[in-house]
């Protein structure tokens, strides 16, 4: 036991990452890897608790480092929205909604390519989810139209749409879903952690009354990390103040992010800013990229033409060679990582996930000739 | 508006901490500055969700960086117990254990010193907080035979102990309260944030059900990460899993600290697990500066003689200062900070916290000449 203990001990040692220095595709990934910015307020602002340096009692009003500018002026601009928040990450702020608007028993109606979040968050609030399908293979697209019987048949507390969804990069027609919770006035949340941060979007355009970002997945920000706009009259509901002090969200249990994801969050933002203004091109280097997969006997799920970064191939090819060799389905990521790329999911082979978010069209190519390569390979 | 925007923007460049080389006696802060470890794995995991490069669906199972062995293997060694998690801090793991063992309406009892979270906390599950009072000026001790007839009177879904509290730095009788617990056979949750990874402390002897610890309070950890240590008969009910995803805990919505502060936390353990060994020569250094500062005149609150670094002093030296010059409170910060140190909050003079955790005897003797010297100055 004590030997036992101290070979972990020793683990602990000199912590390295594996794939620092690889071409990154990992979806997970792609969006929250930091700018140079990032990275030296990481240091700045390292120690536990610094940001907490000028205090007065409330995290979203602290001057210096400048985060009462950022959480009440630049993210409510950003977001296109009233009211703005700091979270640990999108499903806390999905949590902190929904036990907000809903009581245990109470039904909420979500989208069948929600995040697995999305169900836990509900299941710690005691709620019952009812669920808006999809198209199915190959598009699993989400009829946001679906939505309005459902509403009638559950009364939910809320509706929530996932824009896109993370295993399909699907963006389902927030808009519209946006006028059919003013019809039946039932509060609309958009989890849009693989939107914010990567692509223009205003709350206020869409008419949501919440929206959910993350700040590891999609604002180049140290984990965990979240943000969450929402409509001026939804303020005094979910940032509720305790009834004894008398300056602490109930919701946030006093602050949330108290340290360097924050600093991440706010350094890189000037950034983040300024990459959702180039999202065409992002859709249009994923466009191409998906296409040239293709050619490789791969086929790309969910919506075509698609309109995210976000990538799901179908991969019988691999499939076929994993199932003959001695790695199984890891063969992929190790043929990869020889070729310095880090991407799909370690195992899986009959089909993959990757995101264009981080590369330029050459690494792409040659990602693309990577692909190619481990096929000939094995043929 | 848009001109204001790009002002708030340019100030999110190049953000600076002014505290950073200053000598920093700042309770918050003095347990949770990072070891050389911990900064160099900052940077190697910088990237958001860079800890879970080998996620097989359960943060605390990754091996690689070794969570898996941490949280399994030497959480529960430290902490004396059976099962232990990681949180996003000390407030958020109070609150999965309220919200896992008590509904809206009950009631929980906890002492007159407790951290601000803990009612919040309670708040947010609805629950209503008994207190157990303290003796008040000047030790302001908590007598934990108090809980027993508190908890016959309201039968308390649960009872919680601060250990140390955060205000005076007193630490109650812990083991006492535990006998208490058993004998009526009530949940005992330790919030040691100011104890866990500072002081040894193992909570099988202590005889708690849960204890809670903070890695930016005392675990040499970047913001925001916790520990909680539990008894395995609480595992099925804290750390449940959702019907839907058998491998997702309820509470934690999946995964807590997804990212650096983990790694922090990680690479700081093994000093930490070192330094705790040290904390005799931690209480006699606060003594010593305690006694030290008595003989200028201030007041030492709290337990006497003291058993932790935080202490607390009445100052009404600095107080009659204070009335008379321009800056009011905030002189005691100025003349400190232009001396390089940091440390009592900005703005209070009648009464000032400090730790002296992370500094040594010759930097404290400095502290107390530059006390002499400030009095001196507007004598």
């Amino acid at each position: 036991m004590e030997q036992e203990s101290s070979k972990s001990l020793q683990k602990l040692r000199g912590l390295r990452r594996e794939h620092k220095e690889l071409i990154n595709l990992m979806p997970l990934q792609t969006g929250g890897i930091l700018t140079n910015a990032a990275r030296e307020a990481l240091i700045e602002f390292a120690d536990g608790y610094s940001v907490c340096d000028f205090c007065q009692g409330s995290l979203c009003n602290v001057s210096n480092p400048p985060i009462r500018d950022f959480v009440q002026e630049l993210l409510p601009q950003f977001l296109g929205c009233e009211v703005a928040t700091v979270t640990h990450g999108a499903r806390e702020a999905k949590f902190m909604i929904m036990h907000s608007l809903a009581r245990p028993g109470d039904s909420i109606l979500v989208d069948a390519n929600k995040h697995y979040t999305t169900v836990v968050a509900a299941e710690r609030v005691g709620l019952n989810v009812i669920e808006v399908p999809n198209s199915g293979h190959p598009e699993f697209k989400v009829d946001v139209n679906e939505y309005a019987p459902l509403i009638k048949e559950h009364a939910p507390k809320l509706i929530l749409l996932t824009y896109p969804d993370g295993n399909y990069g699907n963006l389902p027609d927030a808009k519209r879903l946006g006028e059919i919770s003013q019809e039946y006035d039932i509060p609309y949340v958009l989890n849009g952690a693989y939107a914010v941060g990567r692509m223009p979007l205003s709350m206020e355009q869409i008419g949501v009354d919440f929206i959910v970002g993350s700040g590891h997945k999609s604002m180049a920000s140290a984990g965990p990390a979240g943000v969450t706009g929402m409509k001026k009259k939804w303020e005094e509901v979910v940032l509720r103040k305790s009834g004894k002090y008398r300056n602490k969200d109930i919701e946030l249990l006093g602050c949330s992010i108290r340290g360097v994801p924050l600093i991440t969050l706010m350094a890189s933002f000037p950034s983040v800013k300024e990459r959702v203004q180039h999202w065409d091109e992002q859709v249009s280097k994923a466009q191409w990229f998906s296409a040239e997969l293709e050619k490789l006997g791969f086929r790309q799920l969910g919506e075509k033409p698609h309109r995210h970064d976000l990538l799901h191939f179908d991969a019988p090819a691999l499939y076929e060679i994993s199932k003959r060799v001695r790695e199984k389905g890891y063969f992929v990521y190790k043929e990869l990582k020889e070729r310095g790329i880090w991407g799909p999911q370690p195992g899986l082979a009959r089909s993959f996930k990757v995101s264009t978010f981080a590369v330029d069209r050459q690494q792409l190519g040659y990602v693309i000739d990577s692909f190619k390569a481990i096929l000939s390979k094995y043929a």
